[in-house]
């Protein structure tokens, strides 16, 4: 259950509007790797999670945060909006910065929300649920949240260096610290899983199940053997299971797979109009 | 550029057919981390890599394999659907068996692929590029590739308990094997950045910038201190920067926003109707 | 800014495991009209709009009271998931209810989230913020509140009816007792409105800039004049502006348009393949 | 069945072209609440409607005539492109229209459809049967029509703002005006069926099945007690079957959830790994 | 505009209810093939065609009967729904064909629409406008009319199979026979441009502007020769412009791609991390 | 399974950066009808073709050879933003080149993808299988191939015209002769099958079973009669089997739909209220 308290987190003011900026911003609030995202992929984690242990508590901790932050975007995203010229392109001919804010902004921000944040990304893709993870795998969904983490940091610096505004920059560094936070906390989380159960996840697949000649084999499809000097070529494998190996010239293990003539009732092309097809009897149709 | 040989990496050749199994198995080829998935990842991730080092040649390696995996899980689910019988609902009076089938199969893998594999996930959603990462900065894409890998072969290990089938098995301990493999490389490419970079994405942003006084802080937002017990409430940060502290009440750090009246032009709700909303003034509004 | 506690605002146990009806719940909980779009849908318009009135309070109130509401969807479906068996082809020859399990069930609900709930809907189909409405007229987005709380009673309430589990219609109970309130609630705040700007939103256009003379006509496109006989087409219309009235046999008020030829560095079909291809001049085309 | 007849059923001419007011007119066409989703709405309503009542009949009649209404703005938009000039941005350096126009314009306008309409909304979005209602429940459906008439005649009304043309504004006051007609008629008719169901929707699920304590409570679950002042918390509830009251600090009224641990097949977290990650037992795993 | 007339194109009425089938239904309804599909394909390209032309007016006469066909089948979907035993997992212990129905039914069908047809597929996919093309060049869009006529009379075929309802099959005979008629116009409105235009779109580009060295060459990229023996490898082009020719061991005509290293402030990964990571220095990065 | 080389299929470097380019560039990248479409198209369906001859040789060849043009776009595209200005809202009041590049660039390429090509169009719409096509029948599935190949050629020529770049114009001229060579190709497939199986998909349906009586006929939907000029409304049909004929008043041939009233656990509107709804009695509802 959750209380809300009108309070920002944090301030989420800018000096000045700026319609171009706040289409931009869109991305960490409703993009792949925005807002929503974390607190969404934290609190189903959360809510899949056994037992009622630190785990739960701190993705529980962590996605009721980014819900505010979710709330400090919408905000800022608000004020950029408001006090924006309403242009068009006969004003443009006279200032080119009414002709940027003409092709910069979103069009949606005053027809569908009425000058307000919207949930989608900033080049208006609205937010889906396909952007999230909660496998019910603490270790898998700890790399999860620390890829999130990582992408979102890193596109939150790179607004931050697309903008003058002494408010929007004061706002973003708030959530660059949160970001190096939670790089920091999932990371902690995932290497302790880590020491507990080695890590190649699932840990409880049974290793001799797999195929283990090519588990930690590297197959050099791509021209070029640059690859064989890594770290993962040479030497025990990172799980410390194996010995890596790296093969220049891999060759198939399968066959040559061949389909059979499909049953007549779903009519794919006639078994006659193939046969046909080629000017020797094909071996692989009966 | 690249060459197709008609081989497959590994084989694909089911004992038996079963239509239900092939529903299933569609979440590996074109799931959120199926095939389709780290084979279009790890392309883009090496075609907008800088320069031509053993990282670019490391993601074409291993992007040109998964797209052998494509090939062999849809050569597979071609298989499990061949020689399946056609059934309806009159026949399932007489047999669970059928009543399963008709049940639990796709029908799309008749009317639509003619008993084919499909572009999409075991729910039938068709595949799609939001599933997918390539932001540049290769310590958080190896992150994101270290969490496919996780989720991916988590997903074909219970896939793998859900059948019986010695040859869909087969193929399967190849493809965690593969995995495996992979985990272990990516995690040792994130291990080699992270020794130049540190842990915090991206490392090239000063940190002076950012509010250092909440950069290793746990706010505790969820009811409960579970999380307090954790590596990441205590001790010095994972990143060596810092000192992880914990905040048993957070309080708010900003003010409650007030948006001003939007113009006219954009006609929300009339600034009469929301003052007269209230019995008595609104301070917020001017 | 959020607080969470973990304790559920409503019991969500359910009496037994049922698979079947797992998948059929993730309706409510990631559907067009589940939960989460309802605490979305709320919450940004929360965030949009204007002052800081009670208008706002109640958005805030609500919209925190569904993200309560996703939990407990959440975890009825993980528990309707956990200690269900796990079933193949193999099993269904015995038992009829295997089979409808094979069949009905989520596949993902193993494979993709290890037995949890899913951000999606009951066809599998992942939420997308295309379901939610946030206008910053709030006029507007009452009607579509009470709209969404209207389907989304219905739909608990069709699901009330497919189940005979005393733990989930305990459960149902309480939240379609919540979706009365809402309809009342939206219902009394889209009357206060409707009393101060009359019903047609906006009303901040002036009404002499609207074709008044097709304003208040039922133009009958559809054979048979059954229409005719309604409130909408006879006496003084409902925002009282005007007199309702009914075109039996409605006609063009515009011309038949014609597209000039296309420029040449579009390269859409020649002008002359187009000529030409009537056997009498087009005198549309000059 | 369906007739067409060539002409509009109103003008749809620009006094010029203007690509960048061509692109934000899509919103109404493909849009949320663009013309395609009205049509396709009230059609799939009106076909899933019981009987052959004037219900259905009002329903074919406006799905119709929303058909028609396509028809116009895809016109519109045709001709605002028609005549546009080819810009690029070598151009741009000498004139500030050229380069609003590169920026505001819609690429996909000249590549896709070759100055033709799209299916899609203002930012590129393609029309989705995601934005469409039809639930069978008629009380419940003409709420989502009067919203969606709502919504797309306030969007309309924003467009009317943005522009100075006089063709595009005669027929924006034509589409204004049906709107305003459109929500004339949900709205009686709706009116209509409260007055026979009362405004709870679905009416015929027995109230004594709901949780009548909480049917009538509002919780305040936003700090702030603003929403306590309106009408949703005093009185007599607007379906007349209840007092409404306030709950200004809301408990839980379930348990702390647990969920038990995972079965193996599903490679969940292990249990080990789960326990061994608090410092004291966790009670809640057995 | 469009008129409405209340009786079916062809009857649409099948023996008995079968709620599996009604599924499998939707896809020909609101699949990627279905009628939607055709319906807006065809009007969207009639409203963008040049002039009034004879092409113009087949395309609207075609897209207004496809509106009837939506309408017939959204009947036929809602009267297999109608009369559906409601079935849960205690019924299915006692009879495999309930077995089959809680299976094999689209949950939505009852939960959503109420016994309704839905816009959307058979694994429950909603529609899109991804699927339909409308491009300004009708040579182009009229292959893609040949294709989407070709792949519904496919799939209506397939349905076709599927049952043995002599209400539905004489529905589907009728369907299928408007398929052949519909591919047998689209093929000579194909033919008649083609004609004047020969067979490669766009026939208005410069053919001495593409490299025609490669315009006629089918190169060898999948390993074996079977494709060498075709006649699109062999004589006279199709086009009649040039010479087939095939080439075994294609090369690459173009260099190893070098991207330089990115502008800090996108904060890829920095130079330094990538030199290093590389044993010897790398000639591509400066 | 799948070999690269490092080597580009063709040359793919611009003569200079191009932000605006580069966004519409994407869209014969990652569009519907961009390169990964063509190249998943064609490896899902030499995947699904059954044995092993000169078609299924084909299409992998040409499969493998549109992956190739992938890596040549997203090389052009992240070569077209190298070195491109960064810049801001204040630039843009010195310099309409700065206004322009502001509001015609992809955000996206800076903030996701670090200036590397995205897998999306020219809106930013990540690509979706939406747009893929393999049925399993090749007549039909090479009708898809043509019109992918025109689509495509169509929107390359597009973008040629639409910048002076020498670079991007040498590579597009290859691209288009390429797809010169593709609509060639799938011509001559397209051909071949028709003369072994006629023109009508799929001709393993009996033909008796269809409604033959309508087979051949033209309904004239839309108003206006030149459509029956048409080749299509007169004589033999193209597939040789039957007389084309046009029917100028077409007039229903089945029934006006009843639907029953809904059984009570659905709650749809219920009889009552629709009964009364009425003013004389509905024969239509028993």
């Amino acid at each position: 259950m959750f209380y809300h308290v009108k309070e920002l987190q944090y301030h989420a003011k800018p000096e000045k509007p700026d319609p171009v900026y706040a289409k931009k911003l869109q991305e960490i609030l409703g993009g792949q790797f925005g807002e929503i995202s974390v607190a969404m992929q934290y609190l189903f984690q959360g809510w899949n999670t056994r037992g009622n242990g630190k785990y739960k508590d701190l993705l529980m901790d962590t996605g009721a945060e980014e819900l505010a932050h979710i709330e400090m975007l919408a905000t800022m995203i608000a004020r950029l909006l408001d006090g924006a010229p309403e242009v068009d392109l006969a004003d443009a001919a006279k200032d080119p910065v009414v002709a940027a804010i003409l092709g910069g902004e979103n069009p949606q921000h005053t027809i569908v929300s009425g000058l307000g944040a919207m949930p989608s990304d900033s080049m208006g893709n609205r937010w889906t649920a396909n952007y999230i993870i909660a496998s019910g795998n603490l270790l898998a969904d700890f790399r999860a949240n620390l890829n999130a983490e990582s992408q979102g940091r890193l596109q939150a610096v790179r607004l931050y260096e697309e903008t003058d505004d002494r408010g929007v920059k004061d706002m973003l560094s708030w959530l660059i610290a949160r970001d190096t936070m939670h790089q920091n906390q999932w990371y902690a989380a995932m290497r302790e899983l880590e020491e507990k159960e080695n890590i190649v996840v699932p840990s409880t697949f049974p290793r001799e199940l797999q195929k283990e000649e090519v588990a930690y084999t590297l197959f050099n499809y791509s021209q070029g053997n640059k690859s064989a000097k890594g770290r993962w070529a040479n030497g025990i494998s990172m799980d410390g299971c194996g010995m890596f190996n790296y093969v220049e010239h891999p060759v198939p293990h399968g066959d040559r797979p061949k389909l059979r003539p499909a049953p007549t009732y779903v009519h794919d092309t006639p078994l006659a109009a193939m046969r046909k097809s080629d000017d020797t009897p094909d071996p692989d149709m009966k």
